[in-house]
Parts: C-alpha cells; sequence; structure tokens
C-alpha cells in the first residue's frame, strides 16, 4: 500500500523550506497563545509544531535538550536551584534532573496546553515533569523572572522563535531580569537560532548577554529539524567558565559527552566573527 | 514584484525534503554520465545539482571544501602530491593548493561537463583548477587510483551520493586500491554522508576503512544544504593521527581553524557507538 502523500512543509525562510512527510495527524488545537499541531512522520516519530515551526521530535529531541542544559549545568560546580523558561514539553527538565546536585527545578511555561500536551503524546521527553523535585508553573516566564530575586544557579531560556510569545525572552531587559534571579555565580543559557540563517540576532544577543554577564559563550550543536541544521546556544555566566569543566556528572546521554562539552564551544571562523572571540 | 513561485524540492529519503526558492535557472544538461542542472537560489546563492541532489552552493561550499581538505591534509606533516577523487567543481582543490608544501595535485573526475560547469558558473570555486600545480584528468577515478601506487601523500574522495556512478568508491576493493596508490605514511579521507540518516553506510564504510588503515577517524562539519546537517567525513592513515594536529598551516579559510580541527574529531555518543569508538 502506497503511504499516504501529506506533507508537512515549514517554510524556514522567505527562500527555504523543510519537508517532513506525515503518517498521521495525533492532535491539532488552537491554545490561548499559538497554534498547536502533533504529527506522526515518516522521518522522525512525532512532531511536535507550535505556530508553524517545529518545535521538536522524537528522533532529533535529545540534542537540544541535551546541549540546552548539560553545558551550562556542568559548567556550575554544584547546581541545586534550576530554572527553565519555556520548554513545555518537558526535555530540559528530563535533562536537569539527571544532575545529582539538583534539589528543585522549577518549569514557568506561559501555555499549560503544551505541557498537557506533552505528557500525552510526548511520555519520553514529559517524563521529569513528575519527578518530586520539579515545580510546574504556568506562569508568563518574563514576570516570574521579575519577581524572583537572588534564588537560582542556573536559568534555561528554552524559547521558540523570536517572534510572537518569545520576542520579550530575546531582549536585553530580559537578561538583566534573569541576572537577578541568579545567585552570585549563577549561569543563563538561551537557545539563540542559526548561524547561517540568523546573524543579526545572534550578534545582538550576544552584545546583550556581554553587557551583563561577565562571561559570555556561544555554542553549537547538530539539529537537523532547525533550520540549517547548526543551532547556536548563547551562555551568560558570572563567575564560572565553561572551558574549565573536566568532568561529567551525568548518565543516559546520547549525544552529550565530555568531547562534546568542549568541541562545542570551538567555533568556525564565520561564526566567532559574529560574536567578536 | 512577487518573487517567482518556482521551488527546487530535494528528496533527500522517501520521508524528507529540502526546499530552495529558485529566482532563475542557469543551466540545465545531460552529460555523458548524469543529468546536471544550475540554478540562483534566492536563500544560498548558486546551487549546483547532479542527478536531483544539492552538489554545492555559493553560500556553504566552504564547509564541505575546506573539512574533507584540511583535515587530511593538516594529519599529514609535509603533503607534496595530492589526488582529488572526484570533485570536478574545483572546491577541494581550491583548499589543497593553499597549503605551502603541494607540489602536485591531480584531479580524476570522471564527468568533464561538470569541471566545465564549474568553470563557467562557480568561477569562485574553481578557481584553483587553472594553478600551474594542478593537473586535472577526466578519467574514471577508479581506473586512475589502480594504476599508480606508492605515488601519493594524500588522496581525497569526493564522491556524490553512494547511488549510480559513485558506487563504487564507496567499496572495500577501491579502499584498498586507495592504500596501494598512498605512500608508506599516506592518509585518505572520503565524503561519509550523514550520522542521522545513513547510518548503515557509516558502519560499513568505517570497518571496510579500518581493515585496511591502522588509523580509522570518523569527524563532522555542519553542511546546512546536506541531508539532516550533520555530514561525515572518514579519514584513514596509515602513521600519522589527526589527533596530534598542532598548528594551521592555511591562511582565509571561513570554517576551519584548529580548534574546529580538534572539535570536529570528538563525537557525540550517538555517533560514536556506530563507529565502535
Amino acid at each position: 500500500m502506497a503511504k499516504p502523500n501529506l506533507w508537512f512543509t515549514e517554510l524556514q525562510s522567505e527562500n527555504m523550506s523543510l519537508g517532513l512527510r506525515i503518517e498521521k495527524t495525533i492532535h491539532s488545537e488552537e491554545t490561548e497563545f499559538q497554534t498547536m499541531e502533533v504529527y506522526e512522520t515518516g522521518q522522525y516519530g512525532r512532531l511536535l509544531v507550535l505556530d508553524g515551526c517545529v518545535m521538536t521530535t522524537d528522533k532529533d529531541e535529545f540534542v537540544y535538550h541535551e546541549m540546552l542544559s548539560h553545558v551550562p549545568m556542568h559548567t556550575h560546580p554544584n547546581p541545586k536551584n534550576v530554572l527553565v523558561v519555556g520548554g513545555g514539553d518537558g526535555g530540559i527538565i528530563r535533562e536537569v534532573i539527571k544532575h545529582p546536585s539538583v534539589e528543585r527545578a522549577v518549569l514557568a511555561e506561559i501555555d499549560g496546553a503544551v505541557v498537557e500536551t506533552s505528557k500525552k503524546y510526548f511520555p519520553h521527553i514529559a517524563q521529569g515533569l513528575s519527578d518530586s523535585r520539579v515545580d510546574v508553573q504556568i506562569v508568563d516566564g518574563i514576570k516570574y523572572v521579575e519577581e524572583h530575586k537572588n534564588e537560582f544557579d542556573v536559568i534555561l531560556i528554552d524559547s521558540t522563535d523570536p517572534i510572537g510569545p518569545a520576542v520579550g525572552l530575546f531582549s536585553k531587559t530580559f537578561y538583566d531580569s534573569v541576572s537577578e534571579a541568579l545567585k552570585e555565580d549563577g549561569i543563563m543559557a538561551a537557545q539563540t537560532e542559526s548561524p547561517f540563517a540568523n546573524q543579526d540576532l545572534i550578534r545582538r544577543v550576544n552584545e546583550d548577554i556581554s553587557k551583563t554577564f561577565p562571561i559570555t559563550k556561544l555554542y553549537l550543536a547538530h539539529i537537523p529539524t532547525y533550520p540549517t541544521g547548526m543551532w547556536s546556544f548563547t551562555m551568560g555566566s558570572k563567575v564560572h567558565r565553561p572551558q574549565d569543566v573536566k568532568e561529567v556528572r551525568v548518565k543516559d546521554t546520547k549525544y552529550y559527552n565530555l568531547g562534546i562539552h568542549h568541541a562545542a564551544l570551538a567555533l568556525p571562523n564565520f561564526v566567532k566573527e559574529l560574536v567578536n572571540e
């Protein structure tokens, strides 16, 4: 029997698209904040789509979730209190609580429907959300950060693209507020799009974070379903340097290891130029 | 005025596609060996297509060409004689002759039409082909390699995908023949597809090269227009280890540098598993 000829197509820019063959539509919903869809794909297993953009897939979610979390988490010598802004699917939380030092992990997600959908259709991604150390708050992450001072060791910003509800998460004002919510040796990290496709954004975010944090470092990972497949993260740190990490504290990673930690920090020349490194 | 709504779509697998908006069709030809097209894209500048597959684009060609060449070229302490099998666009040759030690670089390309088209439509890629040290041979690379023994310091295999004319370039027999064409401390490297999409191929090629070369090493680079964006290369070396490289001998690279040389050798856990590293 021929496969259904249904394709999900993400217009990644005006001039570029990713197509994924869809075997089945699992879920479709207008939430309070965005359009949310879940599909079964032929290539990458289940796919979560928000406002037309690929958020995560079964087969490559591990890269994004491991790399946004473990690089900053290992840079901190003893992360106990961690805040994840966004990240309603639970993937970042799952990785954060692999760290034995973690006593409390707060998820501040604006859209409760994402959390519910992930629990139902992506249980292996959402699995950490029921851990006793995890506190799921359905709140505006920007407000949550503003209302907490000197409280967290690590803050991870797992946002959608810098359009729609996530715009405020890419602003200097927000990074200042994140800095105040962190303890005196705290570390933040945010997803910051592709060095091939989003050069202006990366340049600006790097400048903004540099103004607030003494140590700023861009790092990279391979994420097939994100535009260009080359994805960047930007870390801001008050004291600790990612270059100083000497051992891995977590098990059961599919991407991250000590070699990858340091390899991710090494930048191609054209990316170094973007961040004046 | 609205842009023309013409898209080049590469079916990268049965279940996945890359779409690039086309501003203009520049050239289209049935060569003796394959279908060849050149387009002007909105995203990546000019695009060279062979048998429906993206070969190279203006905007990301530098990654592939620098990484297939400079990692093995730097691993050799003094590469004088270099052979490129395939690579008719000239991009690998351009990088090879950046090495001051190179006295002779042979290009063995089966399809002369690719060389001519690249000279005409991709002059910045083909520019090295007119260098006095370069010898362009329009021949079957497999035969050329068989007929030359103990002659080259480095052999680079810049092939299309392992279907059609390039199948023989992914065989144990060919790697044995490459080993014989290399001097006693020679090094080979080949493009070996994506660890996300071509796991069986990578596993097999790694096994085959390991049987012939004492030192075998997979390494990685970010190439947006190739399937999944995560691309692998496999190096086979008789004596020299890529881990021992301590300095960069070339200038004017946009991707490669000493940090990237070593970062490219660090593999994510799921890739280590593929190659038993």
